[in-house]
């Protein structure tokens, strides 16, 4: 079974739906991203660098491998093949008492992945 | 609680016990690297990943963050500091019912991480 929050982020993954999204964000959230040292504070800035990420990897490619679960967090392993390159990462999620996510770390693997989703996220930020 | 396989591993970290670390490995073992998308298969080609990773991580600075457990695997995130940079990752470890690991793979951010972990890896494969 699925914690709540992680349930409804698959359903987001499923769905593309980002209103839902935002609901799902504390106020306070942070993400941290696989190329980026420095976290990005807060809902807005959360939305927009998911958001692009969503938009970037969920193609007809991404598939979910396995999924570890704490008590208020839980680790996803991913996969997706973006012009032609394969990326392996992991999603960490914690949240709060009230289901909302409070953090939100990705990495991936191998050096070429971080590579091309460096450049398609900037495009896709650049677009946006 | 930790898994018998998972305290065996914090075992070997805090003892630096490169036969510990043989005897933990299963014979097919399968290393996924952060930086090459190649797996290094066996457990000779493990030893000398994993042993090089030790040494080039296991300063006084490598600490584990947090841990997600399940029934053969298990998600270790850790972080270090190698020349000034910041090292933020995870071990994916997977295992048998013999309680030996079959899947060793490591991933890290940001990209300056990788970068430096690259370069010291390399160093210390060379040294070896």
């Amino acid at each position: 079974m699925h914690p709540v929050v992680i349930a409804r982020w698959h359903e987001i993954v499923r769905s593309h739906d980002a209103s839902a999204l935002a609901d799902l964000l504390a106020d306070d959230v942070v993400f941290a991203s696989p190329v980026v040292h420095t976290p990005q504070l807060g809902r807005a800035l959360t939305l927009k660098y998911l958001g692009a990420a969503l938009k970037v990897l969920n193609n007809g490619s991404f598939k979910y491998l396995n999924e570890w679960h704490g008590a208020h967090s839980a680790v996803l392993e991913f996969e997706a093949t973006c012009e032609d390159i394969l990326i392996n990462g992991v999603d960490i999620v914690s949240w709060n008492d009230d289901q909302k996510i409070t953090a939100f770390k990705v990495m991936v693997r191998p050096l070429k992945a971080i590579n091309k989703l460096h450049e398609l996220m900037a495009r896709q930020l650049t677009a946006a």
